[in-house]
């Protein structure tokens, strides 16, 4: 598994990121969801410079170019709810990507131990395509990892994507070890040092779901 | 139970309505969820019509001028996932709305009764807010019925509006049996008389969350 | 001549309005845009009620439908450069329209006359078609005189439907007494009393091109 | 001067050049003034990687968090009317920006010499700003060069940053060696070998303003 870091070097990227963050900016949902939008359409971005491209000619009102394009299927992944925004920003740029919606939970067991329960599932085949999935806040990495099982069902990708803007040390290292030797690029915007008790990145931003789509009961 | 059709008079709505059935034109998937979201933003305009305004005064650089504001407080629910593309654009005009999202199927006992199963929900309190439920079609009318009443736990709503853009008959007589009484407006864009035996709306225009977002195992 | 106030009965546009005049609220651009993006768009879709539809049939999926389409051939022309957010908001809604953009001043002559002169124009063939014509603020109405005028020299459209979210009672007028007689709909937001020395609306905004644009030299 | 060529590595960024070039594709009006727009997204982001980036602290609901934030100035500058889709797309994540918009050709006296004449230009102080100039094609470098100079009277930029998606090789050939020594990087999507008779780029795409806007008298 490898690990990229998108704020090296740093970018505009980084206005959005301490946007979303500011406790005064993040007040206003339209630029907050704007924001995590325009952070999906740049991993998307980077994400495609990893792509394999094929030379293609074009027929153009004035003769034929060559364009060197992807071949990869696309499939959006994304946990529901926060994951919306970001998804819509993915497929801004992956406009004929297939897409999936995933919420996932553990079930314990009376002896304690889980069974992974999907609350909800909408995905198509994985089998060798490209699966990008995304949820804006890596945390303790428990719901990445249900998501990530959940959707094994479904097929085996070639290569996954999985994409957080803000992360704790604490999940990351959580993932890198469930993911050890699988063929998974973890993309990360920026790694916040802790994780409080009940989970909450810190400095972070909150909830990135209340702040994007209002608390829920 | 209030109906109200929004393309009566005919307007640009229309032509995005066309744009969703046309078997050419809907293989832009681009295209067609940009569709579903300005029909998303109309709704939005024209439901807010029906809101209570009050006078407020605005400060402005040069002066002091008085705006008629409404005062409901609005959530905006969508059944999972054909109606996310419709939820984003009445989020683009209420964008300071509190936000829902649903998944609910008929779960039968051994005698043939059933149980209302919510698969996923996320949504705030609702008493006495405006909730403005969304899906694209309506068929049967059975989606609208399960999530009107999963929604129901979390409160009793002010007013409830439920906006479809393609009804057949049938969907709109049995939603309108069922919610006979109730604080409720429907609104609709077109009405197609059919309804087959696989409960697809003929001729409508096929499977909304497959051409939005792709097909599904 | 016609006059069309659009904030009859009060809907969701009049918060764009208020956040447009509100001195706290225009200081985002990015909002300041999205609320003049917004209002283009509502009044593209409340224009589009005096088109005229025509029955056309539609291949879906699953059978033909009939939709009632119009069949005016739309040019929208802004003032630059303030009328570009709401040129862009006016394109969203009308996507196939053709398109013109105009600034224009009066050169006077030694004698105290004027011409008017074009500055800069971009305009297709008018003759028969639907002119939109945006500026987000009438105040004296000249601006709008003077691209009217030069647009003149492109052909003569079947009508004119002129566009303003805030006019001055003294602009209205004089708008009124220059257009009497033609093919022209004047669509007003609201409408505020007072035009002072430097031209500018009370309580009105400001300077909608430098709140959306920045200032200029 | 520093050219740099954006399409290496390839990048989804190429699909979109495909798209604008590709004679059916770029009938759809709404998806070639996207993609501009979201070329002009990229490219914004690339150029942010040029900037200097200072730590300063934000404020979340959970602690403090360090951010590198960018501290230019940016001006975005482009030329009429092709340039609007590419500017609106820049202006996407530049949201705070200052902007200018230029129209200039040459007049050319009886001797055979010529003066610029700025045809129209909106356009704030420049000193110690990055300017960034925008034009979708790099046909003869005569509009950038116009453009170039005419915005020359509003102040010395820290840096101009020129930007196209399709460029002759003599377009290139001719702005290196007008701006040699300055402080000017050129960004380029490709370039295409040919500039025939009447200055159009072979293969080029056509005329990108008549595809984003229609045709003009």
């Amino acid at each position: 598994m490898e690990i990229k870091h998108i704020n090296h070097p740093p970018t505009i990227l980084n206005r959005y990121i301490a946007e979303l963050r500011d406790i005064h900016i993040q007040k206003d949902p339209l630029r907050f969801r704007r924001n995590l939008e325009r952070i999906g359409e740049i991993f998307a971005y980077e994400i495609s410079k990893t792509f394999t491209f094929k030379e293609q000619e074009v027929k153009t009102p004035l003769g034929v170019a060559t364009e060197f394009l992807h071949e990869e299927e696309i499939v959006l992944a994304s946990i529901l709810r926060a994951g919306i925004p970001m998804h819509n920003g993915l497929l801004n740029y992956f406009d004929r990507a297939e897409n999936a919606f995933i919420s996932a939970y553990r079930k314990y067991t009376e002896d304690g131990e889980f069974d992974i329960h999907i609350e909800y599932i909408s995905a198509p085949d994985l089998n060798n395509k490209v699966l990008i999935l995304t949820d804006p806040m890596l945390a303790t990495g428990s719901s990445i990892e249900l998501s990530y099982k959940a959707l094994q069902k479904n097929g085996k990708p070639a290569h996954i994507h999985i994409v957080s803007i803000i992360a704790s040390q604490a999940g990351v290292d959580y993932v890198r070890n469930m993911l050890a030797g699988e063929p998974v690029t973890l993309w990360l915007g920026v790694v916040d040092e802790e994780l409080n008790a009940k989970s909450y990145i810190i400095p972070g931003l909150g909830d990135a779901g209340d702040l994007a789509y209002g608390s829920k009961l």
